[in-house]
């Protein structure tokens, strides 16, 4: 892409242009409140050749812009910080809300063709890193996100000429790092690394600007960034249609009606294991604090199934120094305003940390299908969505557990029964409990479809018989116990 | 308070002790949700000497509590990134929401007497940060926080048998840090460095807890944390009458009559002055930047005074990697459940980088108090609060400016009519504009109420008349550049 370029001359005259170029950006000004009226979050990537005027560009783009609408998102490659998450987890982090514009300067294209050529990541790694991003872009555009993409391109010579320019000054020298001038040494390896990696990412395509000309290059960029945002407020906000990709599923795929619910363990077989799995736990996971490999528990299960009670149970052995338990509720408004597995992102641990979610994103799928929160394009896309973050997680070497709590329906009425005769409970069983008690069978409906559509190999669901809630502590702890053994010894 | 420490006999056989333990333990979890009712948050510091058992107590405390009440918050040290922070900014950040709990596992304190020991601050700086202590403390209590505070206190032969325990395992070893080692071979100085430090921060009492004894620390710290909830329910959510501490404000000081709305600048002074100011503070704050000095620039003033076009024309020389506009509109429910200051902590910028406040932190006094969306101690005691907040800023190293963008009532209706009559500016006039119009003499004496109590010789408001924008603009690019200048010269 990038060694063909030629921009095409658009034989206007400079005058010509420039009047143009105020037309563009006072219209991009003026779109501002109707896209935000269209509730179309917009993510605008500028990325491109180190001293190659992606700053300036910025900038350029953003001088008329009411700041109400838009945010900078710096791309800090080096930060020790990043390094602990999932190569993604901050492109995820920083999606913009319905109505605003992102700016990226300087994005994952770079920072992966700059690992690649310092020898940090191998090619699986890289190819990893590639599947990543389109599955990033395409996961934004089916959410109705508009993603607009800029590579700035530049000669090795003007890109030399820049270097030396801001180096001879003080007050710019400290802008030429280390890495600048390094790519300027291997500028044709770093070129035919850039038009693979562009290739590789073109699935939503990139628009390469004429940096060697300063002349034409914001022209250019207000052009397409207008061109691009009057199609979206006139097609409207974009929302796809269901899409799957194929995963392994585990094997067998759990059915709730497959539960033996009259499983149960003694008292003192109970106390017995809960010691013994308790420290068992805490061993492991110092080692697995060590070894940097992270976890995340997920519970989901009928309301009064013992949920609390197990996790409590579960949460003990972990140190609070690298341990969180994320109570997952209905989303706040700047997290409904953006994509539905942002906030689940935002909370992915730290590499040898562990979370548990105390309900997590599979609320899309069960209580907002049914309650209509969201649309039927929405939680039928989810599964796959789900699935695909979740195999993120575990490839990049992540323990994910997903427990279902069960129970019968006499168990649960016993429960509401006695927690609203108990004064210490009766907080904790409200009206909402009796009003999804009465739509049960929609619930094992899409249960059951859950269940089907998400036990993947890599994340399988567990059916936690919990009518006896201590057998069902000691089932959800042997289960963690197995996983956390596997995981130390596949490193 | 160490030295002299002795834990009292209470002279409970080990049954009883556990019987009681048992007890204390099931009220907390009973207390929690009528915490929450009331709205209360509660941050619950447990301090104290390296390999004390800090992390073994809170995992006890929160062994039986529902995890959507609490978290705990890791007072991370070392982090490269936190250093680019004001010191308190952690602790701030970390504020737990109404009717939640935060577990601090050691804080400030243990912050303070670590940098002091190993000649990371001087005498000056510890005195500094043991002030913001009490500050931050003091704003959490006024504002209905309930603050516990644990310090587990062990002799140095404890300290050194718990380290030589843990070295011994492999599993453990690994928790035994530099530094753990270093505390415990100069156990003396850090017995006189704690004892002066907790001396300085007990205006909000330290509990010492005795660490030497393992079969009463828990016992001790759920009593307390059990007594000190109750006596919160009991007394309902504390909001302090407003507080004043002296500060020395700027002379003269502000105040709207003074302002010459006739003043005016030529189109073409305008340019000239506009490329020449631009230029100059693109060079100021790349040497901002190098020496780590951060500023905020803080916007309020009347509807449609000009505030927007004033922030374009002053944005425009910052680097977009290194600067960000916030504006700020009404709390989100999750920051309305926090200390008002909350939000604004969390947006001050990193050292060496600037922000831009599209309104800010005023918020309390003008439109919330007009409007009553706080009560009268609250936007009253705001005042104080926001000085100290400042005074915070500026002794960090910050330059804190703010502008107060003034028009009078008849330019302000021209500049309505004219938005109402212009079909892309229509939606920048809303009928709460027209509804604030009406109250603008209650605005008025909002106002300069605010001038005069919040106009401190180190964050002084500046008033710019704004009748003629262009004018406007010139006078706070002057400012901004004189500003710079002066911190420069100053470091």
């Amino acid at each position: 892409m990038l060694k063909s370029f030629i921009r095409e001359d658009d034989g206007l005259s400079k005058d010509t242009r420039k009047e143009e170029r105020k037309m563009y950006q006072k219209s991009i000004s003026g779109i501002l409140n109707p896209l935000k009226e269209a509730k179309i979050p917009v993510v605008v990537i500028v990325d491109g050749w180190d001293s190659s005027g992606k700053g300036h560009l910025i900038n350029q783009l953003i001088d008329e812009l009411d700041p109400r609408f838009w945010d900078v998102f710096v791309d800090e490659k080096k930060s020790p910080e990043a390094s602990r998450y999932p190569f993604m987890y901050p492109y995820y982090k920083a999606m913009p809300e319905n109505g605003k514009l992102l700016f990226m300067d300087s994005s994952y294209l770079s920072h992966i063709v700059m690992d690649d050529l310092s020898g940090n990541i191998d090619a699986k790694e890289k190819k990893q890193r590639i599947k990543s991003v389109n599955i990033y872009e395409r996961q934004l555009k089916n959410n109705g996100y508009l993603i607009i993409k800029f590579f700035i391109n530049i000669s090795k010579d003007k890109q030399s000429k820049s270097q030396k320019a801001l180096l001879s000054k003080k007050d710019s020298a400290f802008r030429v790092t280390k890495s600048d001038l390094f790519q300027n040494k291997h500028y044709e390896e770093f070129l035919d690394a850039y038009d693979d990696a562009l290739e590789k990412t073109n699935t939503i395509p990139w628009h390469v600007l004429d940096g060697d000309n300063r002349k034409t290059i914001a022209y250019d960029a207000f052009k397409i960034l207008y061109k691009e945002l009057h199609t979206a407020i006139t097609m409207g906000k974009y929302c796809a249609h269901p899409y799957e990709e194929t995963f392994i599923m585990s094997d067998p795929l759990p059915r709730t009606s497959d539960a033996d619910l009259s499983l149960s363990i003694s008292e003192d077989e109970y106390w017995t294991e809960l010691k013994r799995l308790q420290d068992s736990i805490h061993t492991l996971q110092g080692k697995m604090y060590r070894r940097r490999i992270p976890m995340l528990l997920c519970y989901e299960g009928w309301d009064a199934a013992g949920k609390g009670g197990n996790i409590r149970r579960v949460a003990k052995p972990f140190d609070p120094r690298s341990f969180r338990t994320i109570p997952i509720s209905s989303p706040l408004p700047h997290e409904k305003n953006r994509l539905h597995l942002w906030r689940f992102w935002s909370y992915v641990p730290k590499d040898g940390h562990v979370t548990i979610f105390d309900r997590t994103w599979y609320g899309r799928v069960m209580v907002e299908r049914i309650e209509g929160f969201c649309s039927e394009d929405d939680w039928k896309r989810a599964y796959n969505e789900i699935n695909e973050f979740e195999k993120e997680l575990t490839e990049w070497g992540a323990v994910v557990l997903k427990f279902w709590i069960q129970i019968d329906k006499d168990t649960q009425l016993a429960r509401f029964t006695e927690r609203q005769n108990t004064p210490e409970k009766m907080w904790k069983i409200t009206d909402e409990d009796w009003r999804n008690r009465d739509k049960w069978d929609e619930y094992e409906i899409a249960l059951n479809e859950m269940l089907e559509k998400t036990s993947t190999e890599f994340a399988p669901w567990h059916i936690i018989e919990s009518n006896d809630k201590l057998y069902a502590r000691i089932k959800t702890l042997r289960i963690i116990e197995a996983a956390m053994k596997k995981a130390l010894e596949r490193k």
